[in-house]
């Protein structure tokens, strides 16, 4: 099996399909134009540059293209480059689709569904019940293909079904050593806190924010639509406030974006559900990439740390 | 005129009703039983002591019923406080009701009806006028009635309109100045800015904070409700995600409740207005009550500093 | 079985034995001298005041005595206090002693030993595995006994060791859904992260800080401990210098007192762990003492916030 | 009549004077020389590379030259450039000068003087009025042409008058609202409060600070030349303090720049209407340059937020 | 030689004269008036009760008078108060004085003004001395007698001056293994730094803020002072700015009060001997009240720290 | 004497010996390789590009290696830049070594050693002087040898002990003002306060953090060297918890680095000592460089201010 463009090293030749993510003109210090292409497959992305372009290779490479390209892996600036050394369009017989090169989740969508319908299914209270089922239904599809966020924890695609199933795990593990924590509360809360993304991003490929998500946020969207699913269900009991506050509250500070802190014990511990599982992501996708008796990059969403790992791990 | 209990210098006489806002009982150093009792007029509040009380008259002197009150106003630890001397519960022949005794803002609830009324009447754009009618009617007479805050600023009978008109006025202002402003947006999210505190909070006596108010608070509930007015009155236009991020963002920092900062020019300076009005009624009111040449006391929501007034000043 | 003073409300008579737990001579207003007792049993504490006392009184009601009170609760600003009618000391006929008045853990000493030990007997790094079983051995008497800290969480008799054995089960829950985690370092971070307070801290009862704690921290302590101990078990390895990071990073920021944060996997989420059980402690606490349909005081620890008890929830 | 270069779009053809506003020799990756100019009209400034220079061009292309240039607008690492296809310096025979390449006020000096001016002449209190009048008559030249900062906002010819201007009207639209405000120590505060400004920076173009202005700032220098103007005017009141106070305190936090916070109800208002003004053009300037549906690019100034341009908005 | 009345341990006896520093009237809970009188000597100052006090007992025991006292030094919730069990007014035949117990440096006003004079004497740039010798002879008789301030360091007669002493030794001391520093500009900077103090504070005992010390700040009035005393000894030279910025400095940065950070060698150096001299005089005062082996209290400007007096160290 | 090449101007000829720091391969925008030579000497260092280089070139100029180069100092993007003419490897005749183009210490080894020596010499506390000559002793050639730190202060040869010998008079001459400092103390926190960067860092040259310095810090590292020495000797005393306190917060505050803020006078004084003398290296570095009546950059660890060097101070 081959491995990903990321994971060559200085040096080495690389010969492989690979998507164009993006494609920008520049002109070069000898007044001639050139393109800046992001290049991606499954394992990341990376930088390339074509020069002398013209009108034809501007329309031949750009964004959402298959590329074949031989080239070698250099330093740019303490950054990999790909050097290119031959490139061409993809065409049919090469039987390569744009699914092939996005990062996707380890489970597959009907597993990730699955496995959050069999926590809906467990349910006692039967308004949390349906109002999850509800939600989930309505936003079914974007729900196992979003990711979790645009970038750093779960941006892949199904990232945010996945997220949503470790964390129903954990939740579960949680309460298992704490009897006092409802769970029907809790894993309705799991399921929904980050659902408004479905609203708040763009789609999982190329993802950015919408105008709805930018001014109202995927937050506030989720508790609106909860008030309505109650509404429409014809549910008015305090279980619906319960739930809008376990989504309001769930990044815990109003420096974070929630209007309101944690003030049920539930909603706290929602807070501290969501973090593990993001930094868990975070700091496993970073030591993956990463040699024994070495450190990480700085990690910007883990407060710019690096993280070590310690020279008697095996190599992951 | 008589001046209120608040306005009486230590050493003063005072003889007048009072409405008892709060009654708690305790048990003296000497094993004997007494109240203390909070007492309210129009100007403010005052502490006094009932000593050696028994089960009669913690039933006579309970919160919300009024007294006559015969006493002198003594320094204790810096505060005042009302030694009575003579003390009787008001009988029907007094003549006084409960509202004789709470302050109420300087309009009429019919004033600021027809003002805020003639704002809505003049919106060009019927997606704002609609959303903003169907509310304010909705809520009119809460609206009218409530204070705008438990404390700090407009915390009196109809604080909220009023606090909404003086809003407007400056809205008003600041527009002529600068005719990028869309008024319509402007005057809309100045009317529902803080409507959704008739749902926050209990109401205008005693005011305290509803379980709904606590948990969610009146930023979502109202961006709430203005979703689901514009699915009640079949409106889908940007304005209503406009609107709803003019609510969202007034308080302008997470920090200060505000899911969302400022991202639309109305609603930067929507959160400018309503700062200048809530200042401007805590700075008048504390200088009132300041001889010329003299400082306020420190006032906690102006980041606990202390105002001067002028020795030229004339005392109003 | 009786409930503590705790709970008894407002008005209702109280008669049982109680240690003191302080005892402070003051001078009341009219000159003659009085006793401020604070008392205890399991559920808590409660003030109380002994009035025209004298050199004896001083003698027979001063701290770790028990007594036997007649009284009835009282409020006193916002606080319940006990209205003491009878009193007098225990005889050793009362057959009460000290230790029946020290809230304890609800599991036994033998109970938390025997979990925590299964938990090293399953390590496989036998470095790891040989420097927490040296460790718990030397101090484990005071391991068994301490609170896990003087005030917030985990406050009572074998509060510790109760502490750890929470944050085990929560360690190997959360592996199996995160098989990255090398659960030797983990387990081993768990036990030892809070063992310096048995130097840090002066015992289980009255608990204070000892000089040494004041001016080094049990994190320091602990650190230097891992250290000496490698070095007397001749263990030059890796695995020390990790184990004294997961101590040293614990607390997570500087401001909270590491000097360092955390840098390992492990250590990320043993600082993780170490909040969830020390939050669910305080929350379980102060919502058992709430009624359903009601908010929690302001607890301190929990950013100061308050939580609410879902008026569904039967009350514990 | 032409829209200035920042308005042109990537791919257009340029054909007009510019301003050279700094040029900057480097050596290009081919090891010759080359000049990077940074060329500006009314509109703004776009960058442009000068490619094989010697000693003649570096001459003739020197900062505060002017030039004719042919040339197309090409995109570099996300920021506009120029790239040069012919260029010459101006000659006499061209006819333009260096004024018609800034950015300035929309009103002429004329009309900014009388403006203020007929504030001046409104004032009742004769203290205010004189000193006052001296520093704008001492600084009055300067105070016509100078912008109100080097950057972030009113960065334009005579762009401090057109700051205090729009101040004045806010503080009289205001003031009508809230009559307990002194509009003559408001008014004398508005135009007395960044005139130290005239001190604190070099001139109207090419703006830098000098050494005062670094050491001292604008705004203890104004609070000086205050205390001096009253000893020279032989003027002893209380209102020569209440003005310092006004220059003193008008950033309002000592994070901000004044060693005191407002103290005064007019300081405070002072504040405000500062930061409307300063907001409103830089969010107008923002919006300008932006599309319909589109959001601006993040702006540092206004705690780089990015601001929104309903689609409804027509385009300015 | 009799230790102050702070020095007596709770229990302790105590006859002798103090001042009264303030007298409250205040009514118990009896009913019956009485006094909280303040009472110092050099030691400090210590609460005291007098009870069942009518008319002519306020008269007699106001502040600032003498009294001889016998008392019993008693603990009232964690601080130490004197109960009175004889007092009488001081008379003439007494023989005592207000200073007699007022606090003071332990250097004569004298050795104090020939210390600083000497450093005076000693500079060789003659802008800066005569600046500096025309203010401090201005201020001459406020400087030896002033408190550096109103409390938290040097907080005694005297203690402006006795605090610019210690400073002074401090800039030579390090000058002496920094030649880089310009000593005059030091000296003199340290010289002025606090002078504005004794415009911004009302006098050597009880000691307020006067109305310009709230509104302008000794910093912005010792700045101006420098300005024009420069105009009036006809001085125009750099020194004269940098003397005025080290004085706006020297509280270092914004949220301390200064309008502009250090951004001289002297100015950054003034700030840090400002603090040793400020924070030695705090800790010595308290380690003095301190048992070996003991903790102080909590230290509020020490950043609320408590502060430890080593076992081995001598009392003094 | 020749002058370094961070003192050349632009457009100057440079002709001499530089180390070569590092070497970086790139790839030019024409397709051809070149390196990014960093070339050093005592003065500093500076960037240099060698064009269309082959694999030999990389073989000859790599990291460490000492070059004779012909070339002209340029501007780039602000920071200069040697533009290479000629180059060449020198050669045994050449007669250069590495230490010739390291910066180190204005003093010798011996000479630290020596002022170090006696002031260890001095002390009269047995504890802390064996202690301390023990741990000097032990790793004396490090402490002589290592910078104090990777950037920002003292980063040169032998900078770890020339800034603890400037400690050192800085602690004599303070203690000479305030005789209640413990000298003892003082001292041998000074001497070991920073000892534990020998293990922290990786040498004096090409200075980085080691794997045990990034995880564990110096700070505990020595705290943690302290009490294993004390074991070794036997010493079993209060002092050496003093020491330990000094070593562990001498950075002062969490956020810092230190586990403990200081509760010693000695370990506050140390903090500001500390301070002092790395605030006075970084300024007269600066500065050294600034023409006088001219700013310094902004400098990053001096909280990223400029600072001001007098138009009438002497060029150093």
């Amino acid at each position: 099996m081959k491995k990903g463009v990321t994971f060559c090293e200085v040096g080495e030749q690389f010969s492989d399909f690979l998507l164009i993510k993006s494609s920008t003109r520049g002109v070069a210090s000898n007044g001639k134009p050139f393109l800046t292409l992001m290049l991606q497959d499954k394992s990341g992305e990376i930088e390339a540059k074509l020069w002398d372009t013209g009108a034809e290779e501007e329309k031949t490479y750009h964004a959402e293209n298959i590329v074949k390209v031989l080239g070698e892996v250099t330093n740019y600036r303490g950054r990999q480059q790909l050097k290119i050394k031959k490139i061409r369009p993809a065409t049919p017989q090469d039987g390569v689709s744009v699914t092939d090169f996005l990062e996707t989740a380890p489970q597959s969508k009907d597993e990730l569904l699955d496995e959050i319908t069999s926590y809906i299914f467990d349910m006692k209270n039967p308004h949390l019940q349906r109002i999850t089922r509800h939600l989930v239904k309505k936003h079914q599809q974007a729900f196992l293909e979003y990711p979790a966020a645009t970038k750093n924890h779960h941006e892949f695609v199904s990232g945010l079904a996945y997220h949503v199933v470790h964390m129903l795990r954990l939740a579960k593990a949680i309460s298992g050593i704490y009897p006092s924590l409802n769970t029907d509360l809790l894993y309705s809360g799991v399921i929904l806190h980050d659902l408004g993304k479905t609203t708040e991003l763009s789609g999982p490929v190329s993802t950015t924010y919408t105008v709805e998500g930018n001014l109202l946020g995927h937050i506030s969207l989720m508790a609106n639509e909860i008030a309505q699913t109650a509404l429409e269900l014809d549910i008015q009991a305090e279980e619906v406030t319960l739930l809008q506050h376990l989504v309001l509250s769930h990044h815990s500070k109003g420096e974070w974006g929630s209007p309101k802190p944690p003030m049920l014990r539930e909603a706290e511990i929602l807070h501290y559900i969501d973090n593990i599982d993001a930094r868990m992501n975070i700091m496993d996708r970073a030591l993956e990439r990463t040699k024994p008796g070495e450190f990480t990059e700085r990690l910007f969403p883990m407060e710019n740390r690096k993280f070590y790992k310690p020279s008697t791990e095996n190599e992951s």
